[in-house]
């Protein structure tokens, strides 16, 4: 205890520091109702309970745009709608893979089928494995090796990058990659190892990118993967089945939901929060991205309950599609794009529901420098960095238009153990965590309201 | 992760700026050692396994000392002992608590005895009860009003503050002299709701500390907590059995577990780094502190496993009765005290095993500073501050011999949710942060055994 009051002291002669500022007594007042809200974290349980595996496409993913509509209409927003757009799909309904020991005996492997895998004949597809570390593997191995095979991408995500999202950039091009190019040499399927440092049996999925000719392709777990290398190094011959029922589908109708408190000065000057709606078939999606669109509820419902007086409209956008081919982040420059209206920045959240690190900046210099200037305000509740770099992917496409991106940034150690698995569940969600990142965005949002960019 | 990378990429230059310097270079392959193994996680898995409710006195916590005697032994230690004490110690065999609704009815609440509460008669006390916010409504209330009855101390821990280690420190009074403050006035028992902002169904239990009268007092979980409120605002008479079968142990034999690997320059210098081995009886202690036993061993095996030529001795000391009343912490300073050789510095290890944030140092400005000019090599891996404040409870007896203290500190959102509690299970567990924090304490006792604090 005795440590802990030193430590605290200082840590209080920090905030104590700052709180002769009216700012920062106001931002006191925001996190009290952060912090000591279940609302956030009270939706979060309900959607993953009532919308699990909400890809675009899905029941699952239309039963979450209307629960968060509701949600909006109900806490008074000034504008709530769903922005309709067009978009193909792809679906999921099932997939298998093992081990053939005998005739008669085969070994199960957890496994989810890769979006936007194809599927094989009723029966799977029989064949002789090949293990591959990376895809540099497949060119050394050419068609002659490859042709007729099932191409194993074993190479682990490394747990010597301190940052888990470094280690995930290092191995990813396998997931993403590797089926199309082993679809080059003639490979009959692909299966890749799991991208997570964690050493457990769920299997965790991903966009799969193909250009021209389409092959089945699935994830196993890394446990699966290192029980099939060890198989393959005692039998090099040894057959795997792999099996992928998925369906294409060439042009569905979804939509974006907006929701906004109109600004009382500058209403035409947006300021966007979001993240994304839908989840991967496999997963409950608590952390990716449920997290992000419960926090951008609580942003719209923090700034009502203390009645701010916002200049610039207060935006949430829940974005439809990020997973797969990021239709609705596109949609949505498109449309503001149209109406001519520039927003004024957008703000994406979608790292998790962890404890809040930093944001990143993708805009001017002038412009990061201003954002910086706000990281005294936030310091004492976690803040360490507001820096240059990326925004996120729903925002993306808005660059175009010169909108300045912001990133939310949090802990990443646990991030991958989730991500786009079935363990992504709202039991891994930590309560305090969530709203001080909720409290932070809010109050980056706020202070961005408050003084402008420029 | 486009804006992932450009932020990695910021996060790199930061590595690479350093990684010119030769520390920079060694400290990356302590990391890669520490990040890369499984070895005190799967101790830890061990330990919460075979010796959960390791309090001190306990069959268990012999369990525990043996279990980690055999690794240090097996690790190739050049010393290693049980440092022998003695100790009044205390034991819990059941508790309950439930409220009587009719005659034939009781509603259980969930609870455990705070340890040292007296047991009460086989059949409990019935009594009604008086619910208070904190010590200072017992006088209020006086003797007239408390005399006979059960008090229920219960006032939350606060969610608005940041570092829940504030929020314990604003409520833990309650628990730790609430029940002796009560016996004062007469009453027959006490009730504490537990300590924690987590609303769950598990009891926290803790010391609570009896001078003259002792009375029998138990934690209920928050949620019984706010059951039992609701209940006595609809009826103010209502009665509830509280019932304890406890022992008191006037004097057990007990041990510290100490490891050495022997300093090649100046062995008689000691650097310490240590947690507690014991746990409340509740409780598989996996982040308290089943986490600072296997991180002190880690380190160890990490200098054995690079072949560190260490110039001081580095010795693990893993303390047993943190929990009670600090035994093995006094036992080991009276110890060190009598051989007259006094350790170099010691670290402390017990706030969890959560993302790592800093070192709080107690000792002269000058050891702080130097401590502090290790902080760039430790950033890149975490590391946001390393400044003055408190060791820790086990090495704070070595204080009165001028020992530098040092304390390793977490990220604190999480810690509370498990804290002397059923749910400190070992899958609360994340090996990632477990391991970095082993990176961390590592690197700081390599700084300071290379280039001393002076």
């Amino acid at each position: 205890m005795k440590k802990t009051l030193t430590l605290l002291a200082f840590l209080g002669l920090l905030l104590n520091g700052f709180s002769q500022n009216p700012d920062s007594v106001f931002i006191k007042t925001i996190f009290d109702i952060a912090l000591t809200s279940r609302v956030a974290y009270h939706n979060l349980e309900i959607l993953t309970n009532i919308a699990p595996g909400r890809l675009v496409g899905s029941e699952e993913s239309i039963v979450a745009l209307k629960f968060f509509e509701k949600y909006f209409n109900e806490l008074g927003a000034d504008t709530v709608y769903l922005q309709e757009f067009k978009t193909p799909a792809w679906a999921c309904d099932s997939s298998s893979v093992s081990i053939l020991i005998k005739k008669s005996r085969e070994i199960h492997l957890t496994c989810d089928a890769l979006g936007t895998s194809l599927s094989t004949p009723p029966s799977g597809i029989v064949a002789e494995v090949i293990e591959v570390q990376g895809l540099e593997d497949l060119e050394k191995m050419g068609t002659e090796k490859i042709a007729g095979k099932i191409v194993f991408f074993n190479r682990p995500m490394k747990d010597t990058f301190v940052n888990t999202f470094a280690a995930y950039g290092d191995a990813v091009d396998q997931r993403a990659h590797g089926p199309a190019e082993a679809a080059k040499y003639g490979a009959a399927g692909a299966i890749v190892r799991s991208m997570t440092t964690s050493l457990d049996d769920f299997p965790h999925t991903g966009s799969s990118r193909f250009k021209d000719a389409k092959i089945p392709a699935l994830a196993i777990s890394t446990l699966a993967a290192n029980q099939l290398s060890q198989e393959l190094k005692e039998n090099p011959k040894t057959k795997i089945r792999i099996f992928v029922k998925s369906r294409d589908l060439p042009e569905i109708t979804t939509y974006n939901l907006v929701a906004e408190i109109r600004g009382k000065v500058r209403p035409d000057e947006a300021i966007i929060v979001g993240g994304h709606i839908d989840s991967w078939f496999n997963s409950p999606g608590a952390h990716d991205d449920g997290a992000g669109c419960v926090m951008s509820c609580d942003v719209l419902r923090i700034f009502k309950e203390l009645n701010i007086q916002n200049n610039r409209t207060i935006r949430a956008v829940l974005f439809m599609d990020e997973e797969m081919f990021q239709a609705g982040g596109n949609a949505y420059a498109d449309f503001v794009g149209q109406s001519g209206k520039r927003p004024y920045l957008a703000l994406e959240v979608d790292e998790g529901a962890f404890t809040p690190e930093g944001f990143s900046v993708d805009a001017s210099v002038s412009i990061v420098q201003k954002l910086h200037s706000f990281k005294p305000l936030l310091e004492p509740y976690g803040i360490k960095y507001i820096i240059k770099g990326g925004g996120g992917v729903d925002i993306y496409p808005l660059k175009k238009s010169g909108v300045p991106l912001v990133a939310y940034v949090t802990d990443p150690q646990r991030y991958f153990d989730m991500h786009h698995s079935g363990n992504d569940t709202f039991d891994k969600i930590n309560y305090r965590e969530l709203n001080l990142g909720t409290g932070c965005v809010t109050t980056l949002i706020y202070l961005i309201d408050k003084y402008g960019i420029e």
